[in-house]
């Protein structure tokens, strides 16, 4: 039995090295959204998840400043959803619990698809001030993904907050990633 | 600026290690709470972050599988609820992404305080089949802790897909820690 001192790793794949790097400016919304649904259709294509992607950018200058894919099966952890990956390696490379610090420019979240509950909670928690999705809820359960409790009323919380959640930016192209997920048999888990 | 296969170290403070064993057996429910609310004490007196501890167990016999402790501040990582971090924990030893895999013995976790939005969501795809809670949702917000957007039906949702939620044991013990947190100027972050 390991001791209570071992680490867990969180790693994203090795091609999303080669893929796009910190710090590299993409101007415009449909620019970062189309990163986040490559972010998800390479996982697939590549075997290393499932089909979801996310970005973190600071939101004046479109300076990307971390990635996040799917990694529940590699990383054999429920919690590494897209979102959550981008959101750690975003708050490790600010080198803060919180995006909202006073010193840290704002900072927005780019998803392939609607978060799921957990993924919302955490970014309310995370500083980030809005949040841009691509395919919808529906649309991960349409292939049999469980999305878990949101309802209207958790939207409206986060915007309560000062969390903007805006919708549907490439969303053909998101849910066509996630037509493929199903076609090609990947695997579907749930609670 | 660091590169993408950078990773991020998710562990528990030192003092854990000597505090209970992977594989100690706790017999009773008050025993198994007693060390979530312990956890959470000593998160708070030894300052390694907030008043929140949590361990998953082996249902049927009480075997402790992994502890957490609330990390956020520590590790930079908003993630990192003490329910997150006994999860992960636990997927880790049992080398699966779901406790429920068929292999497996069914898991329970008891944390010291009912879990926020992140938190909820997150046990829904960990896999364990029930939840024990000793402080509620309002002495969290009492102290001035965002639990995120908890209704009703999200309590239901998990019941509904085999998440037994049970709630309010060993709550004044867990309570006097939050208090406790709260008097001597405990770090509150939110959204």
């Amino acid at each position: 039995m390991p001791t209570a001192t071992e680490n867990i790793s969180v790693t994203l794949p090795e091609w999303c090295e080669r893929f796009a790097a910190p710090g590299e400016v993409f101007a415009t919304a449909e620019q970062r959204m189309a990163l986040a649904v490559r972010l998800a259709r390479e996982n697939v294509r590549l075997g290393t998840g499932g089909p979801f992607g996310a970005a973190v950018f600071e939101q004046a200058s479109g300076r990307l400043v971390a990635l996040g894919v799917n990694s529940v099966e590699r990383l054999r952890n429920s919690a590494l959803h897209g979102e959550m990956v981008a959101l750690m390696f975003a708050q490790a490379r600010c080198g803060s619990h919180t995006l909202r610090a006073p010193e840290l420019p704002a900072h927005e979240l780019y998803t392939s698809c609607e978060p799921c509950a957990m993924c919302l909670g955490a970014l309310l928690w995370s500083g980030v001030r809005r949040v841009v999705c691509a395919a919808s809820r529906e649309d991960a359960i349409r292939i049999g993904f469980d999305e878990g409790p949101v309802f209207r009323a958790s939207h409206a919380y986060l915007e309560a907050r000062g969390v903007e959640i805006l919708q549907g930016l490439l969303a053909e192209e998101a849910r066509e990633v996630l037509r493929d997920y199903a076609r090609h048999g990947g695997l579907v888990y749930n609670g």
